[in-house]
C-alpha cells in the first residue's frame, strides 16, 4: 500500500496552528514590552494560522489510524515544513535575514541544535529572542514524542530497546500512550518551570532566565547574549545550567520509572549511571589537564569544564569560555565529545549513550569470544537480553552516522570550507550540538559567515541527525513507495 | 593454561635469523657499491643473528604445537620486537637517527605503513635504501601469512570469513597450509619481479626500480627519494605504480582461486570488483572535480588521481604529487580515503574492504527491515551466509577501529600536535598508509619534527592497525592469562 499522504498533512495542520498560537503569544508579548515587533509576529501568526487550518480542513472527516508509512512521511515533512513558518519573522526588519539564513537559524532552533547565523543578540528585539527560545522549547516537546512514540514504533536505530509496549507490559495497568505523553509533558514543564526559578534566583534577570529555561530543557542552547551563558560570568549560573542541561538529556520516561515501586535498582534506567560517569570523567580528566598544562585554578577548571563539557555531551551547545583558546588538545577533546550524545528518550542529539553501551558490550563480548571461543557470552542491556535485530540495528546505525558525517564533511569541503570547519560543522550539525570547532564556528564563532550551501546542507544534516538518519533514509528508498 | 612464551621466542628467533640474515646480504651489497655501509650492516647482522640463534637454540628440543593464546602472544611479541633489530642500521652514522626515530622508521617499514622521518634520500647511502625497502618486503610477506594463518584463526574482526579449512573444505584434495603458503610466497615473488621489469623498462634505472618493486608489492610506500613517485614525473610509471599496488592489495589467496577450475563467478572473491569499483569511482569524481574546479586537463587529472588514490586506497603511501595544494576539498577527500583500506588477505591495511561490504550490507537490511517488518533478509558474503558471530565480529572491529583512533588522536592533540596533524596522523598511522593531512605529515611532509612522544605513540598505532587492534587488546585483558 502507498503511503498516505493524508495523515502527514493533518499532523502538519495541527502543529502548525500551535506554532501560530505561539506567534501570537509573541504578539501580545511584543506589545506588552513595546518591541514593535507585533505586527510582524501578528502577520506570521496569520499566515501560520491560516496554512495549518487549511491542512486540517481538507483532512477532516477521516479517521486517523497511523500506519508504519504514514508515520515516517509525517515525521519528515513536518521537520522539514515547521521550520519555514518558525522562520517567517526572522525575516522581517529589524533582524532582516535571508531566505536561507532564516531557514537554516528555525531549523538549527527546532531541531534544538543551536548553531546561530544571528549577531548582535544582547540588542535585538526581545519577543524575537524568546521566538527563537520558543522555537527551541517546542522543538524540544516534539523530540521527546518522536523518541517515545515515533522512533522505537519504526525501530530505528535500535530504539525499539524503549518501546513502551515492551517495557511497560510486564506492569499492572499498564499506561496508555496519552497518558503517558500527558505526564512526559507536565515533567518538561515543571523542570522548566524549576529551571526558570532557579536562574532567577542565582541572578539573571527574568527574561533571561525564561530563554534560558527554555532552551536548556531541550538541550538546545540558544542564548539571548552573543557571549552565551559566558556573559552571566557567574559560577552558580553555570552549575545550575550544568544540573539542568543533564535533566534534560535524561529519558523522560524514566522520570516515570523512577516514581514507580519496586527496588532501585529496577528502576534506573541503564543509560543513567554510564551517562553521569562519562560527564564525571570527561570533566575531570579536562579539568586535571587545564590545572596542569595550562595553569587554571583547579575551581574555575572544574566550572568551566563541567558546564561546557556537559554542554557538548548533552548536545545543548552553550559555551561559557572560548575553550578552543586552549589549543590543540581542548579543540580535539571537544570535537570528540560531539560524538557521544545524551540518553535516547530525551531531548539530546547525538549517537546517544545507549548505543555506545551496546557498541562496547558488543567489542567486550567480541574480545572474550576471542579468548574463550567456547564461551557463551549473551549480550544484556539493562535487565534484558539483546536480541540479533537490536544489535544490528544499533551497529547499522552507528555506521550510517559515520556514513552520512562523512559525506556531509565531503560536501562541506566541496563547497570551499576549511577541512576543520567542514569536519566539526558536520559532526555539530548531525550531532545537534551547537557550535564546531576552529575560528568560523566554533563557541566564539558564527555560522553567518558560511556560503548558503553550506547553510542549506547543515539544516539538513540537523534534521537528518535529528530523526536519526533512516527516517529519512527510507523514504528515498523505491521500496518505501511499493 | 597458561600462555607458552616458548613458542613465540622460537618463533622470534627464527624472524631474527631470517633478518640478520638480510643485513649480510645488505653488507656484501655494500661492498658491491661501495657505499662504506658495509661494517655497520655486518656488525648488525651479527648481532641480530646472535639474538636469534638464542632464541632458537634456548627453545630446541620442543615440540611445536601452536596453541591460540600461543599464536596471539608470538605475533605481538614478534611486531614489537623485530623493528628493534631492523632499527640498527640506522642508528650508525651516516643517517645517525635517534633511538626511537629509527624504530619509528622500521615499524613504519615493516608494518608496511610507510611514513618516513628521513630526509635527503636521494643522497643516502644504496645499501640503506635497499635496506628500508627490504624490510617493507619482509613486513608483507609477514602480513599475508597473518592474514591467512593468524588472524583467521584468531577469529579477528570477521576475519573467520577467511580461514582456509571453511573456503577450502568443499575442494577435493585439499591443499595444506603449508603448500598454500608456498604458492602464495611464489606468487608474491614472480609479481615483485614482474613490477621490478616494469618499473625498470619504463625508464627507472635498476635500483631505483628494485626498490620501489619492494615497496609496491607490500603497499608499503618508502622510496629512494625525497619527493617519491613525483621525482620521475611520468604517467607511464605512474599507471604502472596503480596497477602493481593494485595487484599487492588483492587477497592473495584469490590468485590462487582463480587458477582454479569452475565458474568465473565462483572464483572471484567477492572483494575484488567492490574494491574495483571503489577505485574507479573515487578516481572518476575526483579526476573531474580536478578538472572542473582547478582547470586540470582532464588526462593529467586522471594519471594524477589514479595513482594516489590508489596509493592511499591501498594503504601504500606513495606520492606523485602534493595533492593538498589543491585544498580544503582535496585534503578532505584524502583523508577520507585513508578509512577505505585495500582487501583483506593482501598486505594492504585500514578496515578492509570485507568489513565495508558487511557494513553497508547491514544497512541495506536494517533499512528494508523497517520498510518490511517481516521479511527475511539473510545477509550474504559471496555465495556463503554470514553468520551472526561473524556479523557481530565484523561490527565489533569497525567500533574498536573507530574508538582507537579517537584515542591516539586525543593522545596526540595532548602532546601538543595541531588538531589535523593528530587526527590525520592516528588516521595514517593505524590505516598503515603513510602520509596525513596537513603542513607537517602531508604528503609532502615528514615525520621527522613531531616530539619523540608522539612517534612512539604513532609507532604502537601501526603495530596495532597491523594487527587489526583486537589481537593486542586481548593480551591486556586479565582473562588472557588465567
Amino acid at each position: 500500500m502507498l503511503p498516505k499522504v493524508w495523515p502527514a498533512v493533518l499532523a502538519l495542520g495541527w502543529i502548525c496552528l500551535a506554532v501560530g498560537a505561539a506567534q501570537g503569544v509573541m504578539a501580545l508579548f511584543s506589545l506588552a514590552v513595546g518591541d514593535g515587533m507585533a505586527e510582524v509576529f501578528g502577520a506570521t501568526c496569520a499566515i501560520t494560522i491560516v496554512f495549518g487550518g487549511a491542512c486540517v480542513l481538507i483532512t477532516s472527516g477521516r479517521s486517523f489510524e497511523l500506519r508504519f508509512r504514514d508515520a515516517a512521511l509525517l515525521t519528515v515533512i513536518s521537520w522539514f515544513v515547521v521550520p519555514a513558518f518558525a522562520a517567517l519573522p526572522l525575516l522581517a526588519e529589524p533582524i532582516d535575514l535571508s531566505v536561507v539564513d532564516a531557514y537554516f537559524e528555525a531549523v538549527s532552533g527546532i531541531t534544538t541544535t543551536g548553531s546561530t547565523v544571528m549577531t548582535g543578540l544582547d540588542d535585538a528585539p526581545p519577543s524575537i529572542l524568546l521566538w527563537r527560545s520558543t522555537g527551541q522549547w517546542i522543538g524540544g516537546i516534539g523530540i521527546i514524542g518522536l523518541a517515545i512514540v515515533i522512533l522505537p514504533f519504526l525501530k530505528v536505530g535500535g530504539m525499539q530497546l524503549f518501546r513502551l509496549e515492551s517495557s511497560d507490559r510486564s506492569e499492572k495497568g499498564m499506561p496508555r500512550t496519552r497518558e503517558i505523553a500527558s505526564a512526559v509533558g507536565r515533567i518538561y514543564v515543571a523542570l522548566t518551570l524549576a529551571c526558570f526559578m532557579t536562574y532567577w534566583l542565582l541572578g539573571m534577570s527574568a527574561f533571561d532566565a525564561l530563554n534560558h529555561a527554555l532552551t536548556t530543557l531541550p538541550t538546545a542552547g540558544y542564548s539571548t547574549h552573543d557571549s552565551s551563558f559566558g556573559y552571566f560570568d557567574s559560577p552558580s549560573l553555570e552549575w545550575a545550567g550544568t544540573v539542568f542541561m543533564i535533566s534534560g538529556a535524561i529519558p523522560f520516561l524514566a522520570y516515570l520509572q523512577f516514581a514507580r515501586r519496586g527496588s532501585l535498582w529496577d528502576r534506573i534506567e541503564p543509560q543513567i549511571p554510564t551517562f553521569i560517569a562519562v560527564l564525571v570523567v570527561t570533566t575531570l580528566v579536562f579539568a586535571a589537564w587545564l590545572t596542569i598544562a595550562q595553569g587554571v585554578d583547579f575551581g574555575t577548571a572544574l566550572t568551566k569544564t563541567a558546564f561546557n563539557t556537559t554542554s557538548i555531551v548533552t548536545t545543548t551547545g552553550y559555551a561559557s569560555i572560548n575553550y578552543l583558546q586552549w589549543g590543540a588538545f581542548a579543540a580535539a577533546w571537544f570535537f570528540m565529545l560531539g560524538f557521544v550524545g545524551g540518553c535516547a528518550g530525551s531531548t539530546a542529539g547525538g549517537p546517544k549513550i545507549f548505543r555506545h553501551q551496546v557498541m562496547f558490550r558488543l567489542i567486550g563480548q567480541h574480545t572474550r569470544k576471542t579468548i574463550h571461543p567456547h564461551a557463551i557470552v549473551p549480550l544484556r542491556y539493562g535487565r534484558r537480553g539483546l536480541s540479533d535485530e537490536q544489535i544490528w540495528s544499533v551497529c547499522a546505525f552507528a555506521f550510517m552516522y559515520f556514513a552520512a558525517f562523512v559525506v556531509i564533511a565531503i560536501l562541506l569541503a566541496l563547497i570551499g570550507l576549511d577541512l576543520t570547519t567542514a569536519i566539526s560543522g558536520a559532526a555539530t550539525a548531525i550531532g545537534n550540538v551547537g557550535p564546531g570547532v576552529g575560528p568560523i564556528i566554533g563557541p566564539a564563532g558564527n555560522f553567518s559567515s558560511l556560503p548558503d550551501a553550506a547553510k542549506l546542507i547543515l539544516a539538513v544534516a540537523m534534521i537528518m541527525g535529528r530523526l536519526e538518519i533512516l527516517s529519512i533514509l527510507i523514504l528515498l528508498m523505491p521500496s518505501f513507495y511499493r
